[in-house]
Parts: C-alpha cells; structure tokens; sequence
C-alpha cells in the first residue's frame, strides 16, 4: 500500500453535495427553459482557449487573474474566466455558418485566481443568454423581458429590474464639452456609493479636467431620482443638443413603455441613471437586477448592450445585447429567504429490501413504479428494517414500501407515508396498480 | 485598433454549436431523469485538482495525459481526467457526513492530452452514475437495470449489455496456481481480439510463465460462447475448487435471474466471459454495452464494481459499482442511425416584426402564448416579411405568427403552418385565446 494521500479540494474550490446540487440543477433547468422559451439556443466552447484569445479582454486585473499555462505542445493556453469572450471568439468564427440574428445561452463554469479572503469561489457558473447581429432596440426590450421571466420562473416577486443607457451619460458628456475624456470621468463615477461626492469631484477635476461647473452637472445626472417618467423628462433638457444623449433617452423611454406593454408591473422596473457596469464594454441599454428583500448582495442578473464584442477577431460588425443571470449569489439569496426546498433525494419511493430470497418481488415492484413515472430507490441489503427506515428519513423520502414475508405470502404490501407515519395495506396482484394508487395518494396530498 | 487576433480553438477541443448542443442536452436530460428513478443524486467537483490527487491512478499513459501545471500559489495542479479518481476524494472525504449507500451522478467535463490524430478530443463529458458503501449484488443488478433503463429511454431498441465477473478468471487463475501472476495474464487476454490466440499463448508463457496446459485453459475459458445458461454450466467445472470463481459464477447467475425478473428482454443480456476492462481496477461485475447496429463503434456504456475505490485516501473500506455513459459516442451513433430530429430552434412558434410601432402588439401577443407555455421567438427588427420568413424558415420553427397594418387594425392574425404553408386567420381578441388554439392545433398535428 503506498502512502495515504490526503483528500482535499484545492483552495478556493469546493465540492457540491447532492443538496446543492439539486438546487443548482433546478435554477439551472429553469433558466434554460425560459431561454429557450424566447429562442435562444445553447452553445458550448472549450474550458481551455489559446491564451492570446483571452488577455487583454477584461482589464488587468482579471488578466492577472487567468489561470494559464504552456501545454504539453509547448502552446500557452488559458481556463476561461468569462463566457463573453469564448462568446466573441466563437462568434467570430461560426457566425457566417450560424447567420443573424443570433441567439444563444451558455450556461457553464469559468475560472478566476481571485483572492479567496473576500469569499469569492475560484471556479463558478455562468449563466448568460445574448443575441447578437441586430441593434434593434427590440432585442433591448426582450433582454429586460427574460430577465424578468427569470426571475419569476425560479420565485421571486419582488425585485427590481434597474435600467440605464450609456448614452444618456454620453450626450451629456458631449454637450459639456467632455466627450474625450468619458473613460476618466466613468472611472470616477464609478465610485461615487463608495467614496462620496467630494471625492468623486476631486477625481473628476485631476484625471478628466472638468471644471466645478462640468462636475456638478455630472453629478446632477447621475444623482437623479423620482418616478420614471419624472427621470425622464429631467433628463430630456440636459442632453439637449447632443444626438446621442437624445437617443439614449428616447430609447429608454420606448424600453420602459414596452416591457410594460408586455405585461411588466410599472414597479418592478425603475430607471437608474447612476449604473454604469464596466467602463469601456457597454455602448446602449444597461441592466441591473436587485432583490427587493437584499439589496445587500447587490444585482443577481447584468447585462447590456455591446456594440463591438467581436472586434478583435474580425472586421464585421457584431453588435450585441444579453445578460449574465448570478446563480451562485441567487443561490445564496434563495438559501437565505428560505425558497430552498429540503429535497435530498430525487427519488420519492423507498422500497425495503426485506426478505433476503424476495429479491425479484422488489425489482419488480420497482419497474412497475418507474414505468409509471415515480422514481423509486430500493435499498440495496437486506438489512434490519429499522436501520433502513433510518436511512429513508434521513434521505427525505416521502413514501416507504414494506413486503415482508407474511405480506408477500398474501399478495400485499404495506404504504407508508412517512410524514404522517400512517400505514395501508395494498394488494400487489394486478400489475401493482393498487400500489401505484396509493403512492400517487400520498405525493399528491403533500403537493 | 489592435492588431486582429484570429478566432480559433485549441487544436484537440471543439465548439457545440446549436444543433449538436441541443443533441447533448437532450441526451443528458435523459440521463439525468433516468438516474433519479432510481434515487441517485447529481454532486459536482472541481475541475482542478491537487496534482497528487490525479496522478498515479489511471496508469502511466494516462499520468502523461493530465493538464497539469503551477498556479499562481505555486501549488502542483492538474485538470481531472476522469469522473471516478474525484468521487474517490469526494468520498473519502464526505462519506462520514453522507453515510452510505451512496449513489450518486456526475455528468462534467474531462481532459486529456490525447493523441488527436487518433479523432479523439481533449475535452469530453462523461456522465457516470455509481453506488458507494455496499457490496450487495442488489446494487450490481441495479447497475444492470439503468443501463438498459437509459439505452431504452434514449431510444434503442437493438443493443445488448455484456456482462462478466473478474472473480470467474480469478477463479480459474486459482486453480491452476496462476493466481499471482493474474495481471500478467489479463494484459496479454485483453489483446485477444488484436493480436490473435498464438500471440496471446506466447506472450503468457514468456510473462506469466505459463505452462502450455494453463495457457489452453485460459484461452478454454475465454472464448465461452453459447446461450447464457449454457455457458453458466461450462463455468463450473472450471472454477471448481477456488472460492472466488465460484462466487463469480453464481454472482453471474443471479444477475441474470434478476435482471430478468425485472423486465429486461434475455436477449439483451449476454454473459462474456472475455470482457474485462482495464487491468487492475474491477473487482467483480462487469458491464459493457453495445448497439447492435454499430458494433464497431465500442461499448457505449461501461462499468463494474471495484472494492478499493478510496483506499489511496482514507482507510475506510469504500466498496462501489456503477458505469459511465459515453455520451460523445453515443451522439455519434445516434447521429449515424437517423435518431437526431433536426430541430433548429428551441422555440416552435416565430413572430414576424412586420409593423415597425406595432411592437406592443407582438411582445403582448409573444407574452400571452408563453404565459401558456408555448416558446416564442418574435424576430428584432422589421425587415421585409420574405428575409424574416426565409430566417423562420432556416431555423425550423414549425408555426408564424404574421400581423400586418392591415390584420392588426381587423384584430386579427396569420397563423401559418410552416411545413405545410397553410394559413388561416384569427382573430386577436379574447387574450388571444383564438391564436392559441390554432397554434396547439398545428403543434399537436406533427407531434
């Protein structure tokens, strides 16, 4: 026997246990319904890109944060740290086969070296859905509208959908002179929740060279608050003149109006013209999503328009929109405001392995239920019956089947409910419709 | 503008596009309902590793296979190759908090650095379900019934499972002293099929030092063929007086029993006494299952039981069976034999955007047949209606929806069969309940 080696996971990394497994795999299959419900298609791209597809993309920091390494043929390689960049690469490459528009999910996990002292996982799922090839605004409006379904797909009732358009900063930025040094101006703004207005101005006034009056009137735009349409026509007069701003605000008003239109409540949308997501990245709609119950964990699904996603690897234009839904910090969310069902086995029958030599009787009675759609595990010993009972409660089944000798001897089968703890006998002759019954009785009283 | 990066993928990897991801998804989806019957559960792992965790495991060539490389923590790393060398680490460290049996599914990625010019990937998915803690033959038999239960659900009818017991050969290696020379013996067997009876005779001589007479009852043993039953009774003389082999033999026959008693057709178990799956690693049942059409493409679905699955990390004694589905393979056959639908979108019904300011009435129109359950694509931008059609048509939608000026101010609606090109009109009215009717109609007519 060579040494013992230590079981453990590497640092930053985790296993997922059947519990949260199932909650994944449940937000998961919900996502994926609603995507495809609006004709998105799912696509998959490798975990490992040439490394010049990757850097370069997300800024320094998150190149610093890929984790790369030269193959066995000497290539360097990298482990993808978003779905956005595979997307454009990917875009590139099979767009001319594909044709636009284009729309596809991808729902998969990306790689981060991140500093694991501020809790953060170094390998997590995405979850992102984008439609690419047209810069319609309907494609802006179906963005908001999934995530809206999404939302209402997995439980939520209150939340709120945050919306801006980079325009509107943009138009006011060029009306004020400040077109060219947006980027600076972004940077600082950026900040503004966390190191307040003075600050922020100061910033502004060193890197852009915007004078106290330009600040101000940044400040004023990004601090605008009320009713939508209120924002909305505060809004109107401070891109005057710019045609972008005026676009911005045009389009943010045919955005609200629509995802109305199709049946949104007012309340759960409100325009935000203080998010700006990323600096340099989205070129129109941008969109944030906070639970009304914790703000605290800040948006659960991003996203927004892009007009050059591609652009590094090909001349073609392909502008784009989508969003990126936050399924780990859902499920943290979903753990916390209690929608997470204690459900630890798939299966909802437990059938006993009670007499050693009547082994045939239980696969049988086992296929029967399967057929009919209930999943059904049979404990594999035949061991006491009181220590496999153990195991069906601590497993969380809802029903348990005993035969024993005597009941098998007369052609029955005890069902046990096991919440209630009540128990019936039920003839197995006939096909074990007469257990099916009572099965289907007990699942569906708890339904 | 930076110099243009030319999109592509690492040589030995792929993308899914579309139709081939909506194949795998709805293979695993398969998978996945067909493992919760019977009460497995989904866990995940990472797809990083401490590289002592992976090596040393599947063999030098695999070893020579692993990604592996330095992260930034100067940490020894490697990219999993396999599904079982994690749940080996998973269980010996979460066994105490899971208790057993354990059955679980993992459906993930691997890598290896495969020889590409053999048509392999680097990056594949297996999709493997196994039972821990429990040496029963019930859980063997189990394994037996959900590969046939998933062969049938994903659609074969023509495929048969070969089943062996590594104790038989034991068995027989015991008789004839040749019990500790087992795995020299098996590596020259397991070349039977390639190199020939001769070949396989002179290797186990010169490496095992077999005497001619062994080397005939060996090559006796594996070349058993006949009915089930039959072989059963040549099994016996052969293994009489070793323990093990006539354990193996009876193990052999009470699976068959049982699988029978369960509801698999005889014809689709076959016992085999020459199949035998790696070398060191199965302890007792093994399976391998073939399409009876494309025998040559392999075993499709693969497994066994194995009693020292954790043994390199803990020293609780971890029993286990189960298989893995070779989910790209399986794509490859179904692809072959015609099972594919060709299906191009996720949603069936199309939307024209005919009316450039009639978007409400579409996004309402979309909103009210999802509400119903029905997948929508409303396409983004009012082009002509023959660039829209020819886009539906491309994609396979199977109903449009066209609502022209005209239509929309009578209150009514196109609802066109795409493969048949019929269309009637309908009226809006009524939250749409007209429109809904007669798409359920054409949905259901080609079902």
């Amino acid at each position: 026997m060579s040494k013992r080696i230590e079981p453990r996971t590497l640092k930053g990394f985790r296993d997922y246990l059947p519990d949260a497994m199932m909650a994944r795999e449940r937000l998961i299959n919900t996502a994926r319904g609603v995507y495809r419900s609006y004709g998105f298609s799912p696509i998959d791209t490798p975990a490992l890109e040439y490394l010049e597809i990757l850097t370069g993309k997300g800024g320094e920091e998150t190149d610093k944060q890929i984790y790369r390494f030269q193959d066995s043929g000497d290539r360097w390689v990298g482990l993808r740290f978003d779905l956005t960049v595979p997307l454009a690469r990917f875009a590139a490459q099979h767009i001319a086969e594909l044709g636009t528009p284009f729309k596809r999910y991808h729902i998969a996990s990306v790689w981060r070296g991140e500093n694991t002292q501020r809790g953060r996982y170094r390998e997590f799922m995405q979850c992102d859905f984008d439609t690419i090839g047209t810069r319609s605004p309907a494609a802006d409006i179906e963005t908001a509208l999934v995530i809206h379904d999404l939302l209402r797909a997995i439980g939520f009732e209150r939340f709120t959908l945050r919306i801006n358009n980079r325009l509107v900063l943009n138009g006011l930025l060029d009306r004020l002179g400040l077109a060219e040094k947006s980027k600076a101006v972004l940077i600082a703004l950026d900040k503004l929740a966390k190191i307040g207005r003075e600050k922020v101005a100061d910033e502004m006034a060193r890197t852009a060279g915007a004078t106290p009056e330009q600040v101000n009137e940044v400040l004023r735009l990004a601090e605008l608050a009320g009713e939508n349409q209120e924002i909305l026509r505060k809004l109107e007069p401070m891109v005057a003149g710019s045609a972008a701003g005026q676009e911005g605000v045009a389009r943010l008003a045919e955005l609200l109006a629509a995802v109305e239109a199709a049946g949104v409540p007012c309340e759960r949308v409100r325009l935000d013209v203080s998010i700006a997501r990323g600096l340099d990245y989205y070129t129109g709609a941008i969109f944030e999503t906070f639970l009304d119950e914790l703000p605290g964990i800040g948006s659960v699904c991003s996203g927004g328009r892009y007009d050059r996603l591609a652009s590094l690897y090909t001349n073609q234009e392909l502008p784009g929109v989508g969003a990126s839904l936050g399924l780990d910090r859902l499920l943290a969310a979903m753990e916390e405001l209690g929608m997470l069902a204690k459900v630890t086995t798939p299966a909802e029958v437990f059938i006993a392995y009670f007499v050693a030599d009547r082994l045939h009787d239980y696969l049988r009675l086992a296929a029967h239920l399967r057929a009919a759609g209930i999943g059904v595990e049979l404990y594999p010993e035949p061991k006491r019956l009181g220590q496999q009972l153990k195991y069906a409660d601590r497993r969380g089944f809802r029903v348990a089947l005993i035969a024993g000798e005597d009941e098998l001897a007369a052609g029955t089968c005890q069902v046990k409910d096991l919440a209630s703890g009540n128990s019936q006998t039920v003839g197995l002759a006939g096909g074990d419709s007469a257990v099916l019954a009572a099965v289907n009785a007990i699942l569906a009283s708890r339904l």
